[in-house]
């Protein structure tokens, strides 16, 4: 989760809602990816998809039942259905997400697939606060 | 949908299920994707995936309220989500998907989001058509 973490600062750079995830298999970092939603212009570039798009690019597959997604915030509908397609085995998330988590938190969408990673949440609080201080910052900003 | 029946038609090309997209805005498509999950090895590039994306890029945003997303096979869970993520306002399906249909025929997962597309049924015997015999001619390659 710290280089998920470490990731997630990245997105801010582009001002980027930040949002960090690494892809790990036998403990090593396989694919890693940051929110680029505003920096690309494009809303499927989360942190997330780039993730597991870079991690079935390394093994040459789609089958990442061995792998283990690490990332900061509960993935969205769409993340979580690219778990589904990619096959992914397990999902750990630092933050819940009250509005658009889909693994559990608002909603979870993963029983309703064909395949369902398995999900830990770990409460981190150094993925909550970093959204808190962005979100802070951003509205100080706004009414500057 | 005559033009994401072409595009299906090119999955086919590189032995990937035939299914085809088109984001169509003011009768102007703006957006083409055809089903590469086979072709790239990445369980992401879905038709409707490349399309939206495509669609947006041309646009400059994902602000894809004002399009129709027309499609040959009704969307899976991811692509279902990334129809939230740009905001897409319409989608046009012509054939249902009774095992990973996430649009109302498995599963309607359009309602547990913030943002709900309109969705058509065309129950167009094409597009299912085009399905059966991909999946007709690879059993028998297979038995062969």
């Amino acid at each position: 989760m710290d280089e998920a973490l470490a990731l997630a600062k990245k997105s801010m750079e582009t001002g980027d809602v930040p949002i960090g995830a690494v892809v790990v298999r036998d403990g090593v970092i396989i694919g890693r990816g940051f929110n680029q939603k505003e920096h690309t212009g494009l809303a499927s570039e989360h942190a997330e998809m780039i993730a597991l798009k870079e991690a079935a690019a390394t093994l040459g597959h789609s089958h990442l039942e061995d792998c283990t997604l690490y990332v900061t915030l509960e993935p969205c509908l769409m993340c979580a259905g690219a778990m589904v397609n990619f096959r992914l085995g397990k999902v750990v998330i630092g933050a819940r997400n009250g509005r658009f988590g889909c693994c559990g938190t608002s909603v979870n969408v993963l029983t309703t697939s064909n395949h369902e990673p398995d999900v830990v949440f770990t409460e981190d609080q150094r993925c909550s606060q970093l959204l808190s201080s962005f979100f802070k910052q951003l509205r100080t900003m706004r009414k500057g």
